[in-house]
Formats: structure tokens, C-alpha cells, sequence
């Protein structure tokens, strides 16, 4: 071998500013200080995206960049096509009309929910093709690495004449999208609903902005967050209670992250009844990372809530969000500022405790959302519903979770807990010998099975039955019998042996209610702090304002 | 029990926004258009900060508030005391002062280098209290969640009369500080070392920032990620070598990010060299995750790289940066815009490979940087030396660390690749079998042993004698002896027998140099593109503008 060294080869390192400038100079005619009339917004999409471009289109969890969206459903597929699209939430029919269409063929994303059928049909047909599957803010990640955007359309609420955006309550994923845009030459294309003089406060700089058009209509945004506390049971209260009782209680759980199931709702809705009784109160649920849920508005109100940071916002929240500046995240406006990326790196590193529900559970407690014919992604659940190991720094609730078997080198852990029902409505078990996912994985080809939370990071999980402190257990086989224990007359319940399961009560590795001072009889909606939206109100003192569909008055 | 729900309590939600209020009028006579006379800066944090407050000081890995804490370190006592310090990295000696003086108590931190051995002779004294050491992110995220900055202290290199920020190359931290502090009501202070009408680019909306002040002089940095070609040696280059044969190019690594030693440095010099006689060149290496290491400009000019995005700059880079906007991420006005977070997120999730160096590694391939006496923390080495489990994006190196034994419910794994001679520089052995930080953590009481990188996240270890492919083991004594096989005469590698060696090698769980078609004769300096700091200017075609320490001419 020689030691020759490459010469370096004349190139221009500039190629993808100047082609940036070339683009944004067929445009520049149209605007006027960064302003595009709406009715040129099809015309500029074709002028601004090439064929086979990598274009974030900012559907988030939440807030939809749909008129940009919509706008570029209607663009000549025989100019623009095979883009390959990033984006974290397919979820409005026209973004799968752009695979229909031809103008995308690619797709990276992290949730399809509503549209999951679709995909799945697309992907059939051959019109459609799967980059990854990702949680969010892995797909944040990659747009740093290997999948920058050439061109990202946002959306916020109000632009100045600078381009300076005011994003309002769903600040959610616009900054982190510009800013892996706006710093590698992408094109950053905005909608607005309004443009003003002056902003109520900047949440992204205009010198990250290229171009700004006010939309047909404002946004669209869906109440994702909403639980209306009359459709939670008593089976629920009783799951509620027996998590605050056999979970934050002993564990001391000061910060915590919820998902959006009525398991959890009823759980925020008995802080002030239940939690209250059992002298709780400043002891546990004091720092949370998730959206304004109208059900945690009891708690609030009752002083239980210290703080909570959100990844979006929730419809009809803005103005009671706006009244508890000691509680939420806002800016000198007073408006929520939100960020899904520092939420949810809030909700990985930051908090002990991370619960949610799910569809299936299988005996070694992996679990996921993906059913047959659907595939729906995760959306942020797999990066707070693990344990991160990157994690050094300790808490008591952490601690608690270390094996001393680990000698010297040791470490705590997160507590992931998964909160279900044993049968789901439909009559359906929870728990089942394979998730539908590994069926549903490898139809599509999917290079691993879609499992949302892997076995091996859970916890504990907790049925109407009990709880299954599977972190306490040793080895795999006793990790099993704990699961059966709490999976009632599902498959894998059924396995379950009345000794060993009472062995496993004895020592703390199961839990009835019973065992934590529970009676059933206990377990009653009357328990709920608030047992309508309208109690909601009421509690927030008029200031939350329910979205139409919510109200029963 | 009853189910008397709590009734709301009578209180300001206001509190945390109208003492902001409170002590910003106590200095608004001194401000003008928010800006505050270098002056005046100590009255203005005896009036801004109270005693026990939580601030957040910005030393950040690089760059310094420095101005703010000589500032701090210099108001009485009697005024101010027992501030709470949120600091990622301890870096300057007034950190310090800040402790002896009283002004600070308490202190929760990533990284303290070079004042280590202060902060644990202070701790002995009992005149500092640590909170948590954390990787870096972990401490920003807390700062969302129960550890809000009550003051910010931060720096940036201009502001405007609006008193919008313009971070320059250093970005780092400084938008995710401002943020957990602006959002929550916290006073954020800047540092800026020039006021001007108009700003290259906003990195900070003006809306976040509350003061101003124009340093003494220009904030301090350090040029941490500078490696000088000359203090390379054959050994770098042959485990430099192996690492690309033997790792880089059957797993086909693409996206990376590189620890700081002369190890890794030696990787990015030989790549336009051994790398394009392999023919590698476009095959692995072309996304990375690091700041702008002068050793990378070789790899750079020949074609190489394609992005490279940055948690931080790197001092004489600028120019360099400035003039390859294809592969840096630069703003509008042309310089680098950095992201910690943002980078540390790219480097967790959307990378294939953490590789990086440490100062002790035990039988089971747990390490540490933490040696005797020493309280120096991590930085940002747990975050992405680590198996993200919320992974659930596939990539073709992730997928061939998954485990067929799994079944169905598998996924692979991230590539964590310690790189390490088997002595240190004064003939201590690497391989130890008993980590430093375990004394050190007992004897500072801290919760659990400082570990930086767990054994079970690491699936490979390189050192001179060859790879162990730990990941490829099955069971702890195979992973023992596949450790032991290339740790060569330590304690530990004096275990490794000849004959279980032979086999492993065989079986391909550890390869020797010669396993891979690596002469030890080949590995010499001559391989290096550039041999001194002189050659790699040559290379930037006099663009990089190294400090002066680094000039040999």
C-alpha cells in the first residue's frame, strides 16, 4: 500500500445555496417583503420543490400546515413528483392524495392514525413506499443527519413583515423543522393565519423564513387531548386508584409523564378525591410533561401541580393555559409556548415515570398499537416509554428500580408503566399469545416487527386485576407468571397458577387490590373530581372553553 | 371514605411572572432599549438574583458567560447566597469562587475538566453540595421539568436594540437555556460582546431576553476539539485502521459521530488515505455528528463528507465553515449555526455509530473517565454512547447487531465502539478490574457509581491487539473473554487463554489486525493526509486560522 494522499478535486461547496437562490429568484417576483398572494401558492410550490426533493410537510400530532398541504395536492404531478416526504403525523386525506397523485412516492413518518388504512392500501398498490417508521423525535433527529429537507412548509399563527412568526399555543415542531431547513439551504415556506405589524412575541426569527403566505383559513387542529370524564367507568377509577396507591405512592413519583387514555384521565381526575385523602398532596404528580389535559384541570386548581411543560397545546385551553402562568410554559405574551422536541426530551430524561395504555401485550409484556391492516406508527410513546439508558443522574423514585444483584455497577431506572384492560371493548383480549404487529410487519416487509414498547422496558403493568411489578421479578419465567397474575381470563391469564401467584402477592411482586387497601366497592365515579366537560369548566372557572362537540349544554 | 372533592384554593397564579416583574423595575432605571452599562452589571444581579434562587450560569462545553460569572463571583455575599447552580460544564476557576464566597451552595452539572479536583476538595469541605451529575441533555431537560432557572446567565457574541441575539458559530446551549428560562418567567441576562443596529441573523428572538450588557471582552472558549496531527502515532494509525476494515466497512457506516482523542482523530486522517484505497470513499462515513474538527478537513476536501452538523464550534474553524456550506449547517449570513441539544438528539438517534475513548474499562466493559480524586463528570458521551431503545427506525448497520435468537419480537442496536490503547501514557493499565469511579462515587457519597458508558451498551472494544465484537458473544463469560482476548497484558487480558482466543477469533467475535488483511508494519504516520497542523491549513486551503498555541511556524 502507498500513503498517497487524495488530492483535493475542485467543486463548488455551494451548490445547494445557490441552487436555494435560484429557486426562491422565479418566485421573488410574486413577493413583496417575503409575502406570497395566496392565489400564487400552487405556481410557487411548482417553481420552489423539484421532482424527487425531500420536503417536510409539518403535519404534527397536532396542528396541520393544510392549506400548504392542500396547495400541493393540486400541483402538476408532470412538474413536481417522487417527492419523498418527512412528516410526523399522516393525517388528513390529502396528504396521501399526493402518493395518488405521484407527486410524493417516499414517505418517513412517525404516526398515521386516521389515515393508517390508507397506507397500508397505498403501500399494496405499489404507489407508496416506506422510508422508516420512527417515534418523533427520531425523525427530528435524521433531518440533522441524512434526511434534510430541501424544502419545509410550516404553519404558525401570525407573521410579521419580517417574516418573524408568532406560533401561538402549538409552537409543537415548527422551530425544530425550520431550523433543519433554514441551516442547510432548505427553503422555508409558511402559512399563516394572519400578518401583522406586530407580533405578540417571536418563537421563530425571520431571518430563518423565505417565504410567508396567510392561508385560506386558519390551521386545522384537532382536540386530540379531550376525555370527556363521563365515558370513564368504575373500572377505570378502580385502575386509578390502585396506581396512585401501589405506584406513585411507594415510589414517590414527583414527575411524570401521562398519555392521553382514560386510564390516565382518571387518574388525574382522582388526585383531588383520592390522592387528597391518602395525604398525597405535594408528595407526588407535582412536575408533568404532557399537553394541557382538560381532565388535570381539578388537580391544578386544587394545588397539586407545580409545573407542566407541553409538547402541543389543546383546543380550547388557550385561555385557562393563559390564566396559570405559575403552572404552564408562556411567554411574556402570556400564550403557551410549547416545543415537542424539549417536551419530550423533558418526558425521556427529565421525569421518573412514564404510563400509557396500549392495544396488545403479549406474556414477555412487549406491546403495541399496530393492528392488523393498520399501520399507524407511535408517535412519541417508544422515546418516553423506555428506559434511557444515557440516564446518570439519580432520583429516589429511579433508585428504587436498581437490582442489587448488579453489584458495584449499578444503575436505577425508569419506570415505564403500561395501564390496560384486560378485554378491550369488542370483547377482544388484551393480552395475547403474538402481537398482530409481527403479522402486520411482515406483510408490509417491515425490516423489524412495529412494537411500540418492548417488554424488557416495562416495568410494571397494571390491569383491573392488580399490578405486576415486573421489574421486581427474577428471570423470564417469573416475569410470565407476574404478567398472568394481572391478566384475568385472557390467554395468557389463564396460565396463571393460584400458588405461585400467591407466592408472588407475598412478596410484593403482585399486587390485588386487596393487598393495597383497596375495595372494589370503593372504585366509583363518584370519585371523579370532575364526571362531565361541564364540571370541567366549572373547575377552570369558566375559562376553559370545550370545543363544540364536547358540549352537552 | 368520602369523595368530597377538594374545593380550588384562593391563590395568584401569578406569583413566578409578577416577581420577575418586581425585580426588573428595581433595575429598569439603569436599562436603555433593555440595555443594561457594563457597570452597573454587579448592582443589577444583587437586584436581579436572591438568595437560594435556581440560576442558570452558561458554561457551556465551549463557550463562556464569563463576563456574568466574574460579575457574579464578585456581589456581596451578605446579598446574595446559597444560589442553587444549573451549569453544564465547571470550567473557570470564579465557577468556583462562587462556592468559597457562599454566593452558591448547591450545584448540579455534566462535566467539570478542568476544575475537578477543586469541586472535590470543596465537597469535602462541605461548601458545595451536588445535586445530580448528568449528561448534558438530561440537564437541560430538567430544566423543563422540576429544575427551572429562576435567572438565566447567558452569552452571545452580538444583540440588537430589540434585543435579538446573534449566537455566531457557538450557538450550543444558549437557545435552550433562554427558552426553560424565558417560558417559565425566569430573568435572562445576556452577555454579548458587541451591541449593533442590525444582526447577520437572529438566533434568539429579542422576546425571550430581558437584559443586555456588553462585556469587558469577548466571551472566553477554548479550543477543546483541536488535535494536533504530530502527537498521532503508529498505534493510533493501526487501530485506526482496523476500526475502518473492521467495523466501518462491514457494517457499512454511514452516519457517526466521533469522540474527541487523537484515536478517532487518526480515523478521520486515514480515510482519504487507507479509506480510498479500500475503495470506501461514498460507502461509509458521510453523516456526522460532531463539531467541526480541524483533523476532519482532509476527509472533507477529498470528497468525503457529506453534512456535518455541530453541538458547538471549534475556534479557528470559521472561515473553513463558513466557505462549506454544503456539508456545515450555516445560516443565511454564512457562519455556522450550532445546536446542542439538537446535536446530542442527532447523535442518539439518528447515527449509527458513538465511538470514543476513556480512561478505564473493566472485565465486563464498563468504563469511566472518572479516575481518583476527580469529580469530572461526562459531557455528552452517555447520551450517544448508549442503545437509544427508543429507536424504531432500521438502518442496515442497526439491523446487523440483531440478535436471531430474539424471535420475533427483535430489533437491532446502535454501534457503541470503545477505542482504547491497553496502557495509558505512564504505564497504567486501561483494563482494570475495578473501575476508579466506583471509590470515588462511594467516597462522595453519591448514589451510584460514576459510570460513563455502561458494559452492556458497548458492542465493540478496539484496542492495538484487535476487536471485540462483544455484541457477537453469547453469554457473560464469552463477552469476558472476547474483552480479555484484545486487552493485552492488563490484569484482564492476562486472563484471555490461547486457545479460547483462537476460537473466538475464529468464530469471528474477535479479529486481530491480521484477521482483517492489516499489516502492523503498514500502520505508520505516513498514512496520515495530514501530518501536522500546517499540513491540514494546506488542506483548508489557508482557510482554517488555528490559535496560536497550535502554530509551530
Amino acid at each position: 500500500m502507498t500513503s498517497v494522499t487524495e488530492q483535493p478535486v475542485p467543486r463548488s461547496w455551494t451548490t445547494l445555496r445557490d441552487e436555494k437562490a435560484r429557486r426562491l429568484a422565479a418566485v421573488s417576483p410574486w413577493l413583496e417583503d417575503g409575502i406570497l398572494p395566496k392565489e400564487r401558492i400552487v405556481d410557487a410550490l411548482q417553481a420552489l420543490i423539484h421532482p424527487g426533493d425531500r420536503v417536510a410537510l409539518e403535519g404534527d400530532n397536532q396542528k396541520q400546515a393544510d392549506f400548504l398541504s392542500r396547495s400541493l395536492a393540486q400541483v402538476d404531478p408532470e412538474i413536481v413528483s417522487g417527492i419523498h416526504l418527512l412528516i410526523s403525523s399522516i393525517s388528513r386525506p390529502e396528504h396521501l392524495t399526493l402518493f395518488e397523485r405521484g407527486i410524493a412516492r417516499k414517505v418517513d413518518f412517525s404516526f398515521a392514525g386516521p389515515q393508517s388504512l390508507r397506507v397500508a392500501q397505498l403501500l399494496e398498490d405499489g404507489l407508496l413506499e416506506i422510508g422508516s417508521i420512527y417515534t418523533y423525535v427520531e425523525l427530528y433527529a435524521r433531518m440533522f443527519v441524512d434526511l434534510t429537507p430541501r424544502v419545509a412548509l410550516l404553519c404558525a399563527e401570525k407573521a410579521d413583515r419580517h417574516g418573524n412568526l408568532y406560533t401561538g399555543a402549538n409552537t409543537e415542531d415548527t422551530p425544530t423543522i425550520a431550523e433543519a431547513a433554514a441551516f442547510r439551504h432548505g427553503i422555508v415556506i409558511v402559512q399563516v393565519n394572519e400578518i401583522v405589524d406586530t407580533l405578540p412575541r417571536v418563537d421563530i426569527p425571520g431571518s430563518w423564513v423565505d417565504v410567508v403566505v396567510q392561508a385560506d383559513r386558519p390551521f386545522a387542529v384537532e382536540p386530540l387531548f379531550t376525555r370527556d370524564p363521563r365515558h370513564i367507568g368504575d373500572l377505570q377509577v378502580l385502575t386509578a386508584m390502585m396506581v396512585i396507591r401501589g405506584i406513585y405512592e411507594p415510589y414517590g413519583i414527583t414527575s411524570l409523564n401521562h398519555g392521553i387514555g382514560f386510564d390516565t384521565a382518571a387518574i388525574e381526575l382522582i388526585l383531588p378525591t383520592y390522592g387528597a385523602e391518602l395525604g398525597l398532596k405535594g408528595k407526588i404528580c407535582r412536575n408533568w410533561t404532557l399537553n394541557p389535559h382538560p381532565t388535570l384541570i381539578p388537580a391544578i386548581e386544587s394545588g397539586w401541580v407545580d409545573s407542566v411543560h407541553c409538547f402541543g397545546s389543546e383546543v380550547g385551553m388557550e385561555a385557562y393555559v393563559a390564566a396559570r402562568p405559575d403552572v404552564f410554559f408562556t411567554g411574556s405574551d402570556g400564550s403557551l409556548r410549547s416545543n415537542r422536541v424539549l417536551c419530550q426530551l423533558a418526558g425521556q430524561y427529565g421525569v421518573d415515570l412514564f404510563i400509557g395504555s396500549t392495544l396488545q401485550i403479549d406474556a414477555d409484556a412487549n406491546s403495541s398499537t399496530v393492528t392488523r391492516g393498520r399501520l399507524a406508527g407511535f408517535g412519541g410513546a417508544p422515546n418516553m416509554g423506555h428506559d434511557p439508558r444515557g440516564r446518570r443522574h439519580a432520583s429516589e423514585a429511579w433508585l428504587k428500580l436498581m437490582k442489587a444483584a448488579d453489584g458495584p455497577v449499578s444503575r436505577g431506572s425508569k419506570l415505564v408503566v403500561q395501564l390496560v384492560e384486560t378485554y378491550k371493548k369488542g370483547g377482544e383480549p388484551t393480552f395475547v399469545d403474538e402481537l398482530d404487529a409481527i403479522a402486520v410487519g411482515s406483510k408490509s416487509a417491515m425490516p423489524i416487527a412495529p412494537v411500540m414498547i418492548y417488554g424488557d422496558d416495562v416495568s410494571h403493568v397494571v390491569t383491573e386485576e392488580g399490578i405486576a411489578h415486573l421489574h421486581k421479578a427474577e428471570g423470564i419465567e417469573e416475569r410470565r407468571a407476574a404478567l398472568a397474575a394481572v391478566a384475568g381470563v385472557t390467554p395468557i391469564g389463564l396460565r396463571a397458577k393460584p400458588e405461585r401467584t400467591a407466592e408472588l402477592r407475598r412478596r410484593g411482586i403482585v399486587a390485588y387490590p386487596e393487598d393495597l387497601g383497596i375495595r372494589r366497592a370503593q372504585a366509583k365515579r363518584a370519585l371523579l373530581a370532575a364526571r362531565s366537560i361541564d364540571d370541567l369548566v366549572a373547575w377552570s372557572g369558566g375559562l376553559y372553553a370545550p370545543p363544540a362537540r364536547f358540549r352537552s349544554w
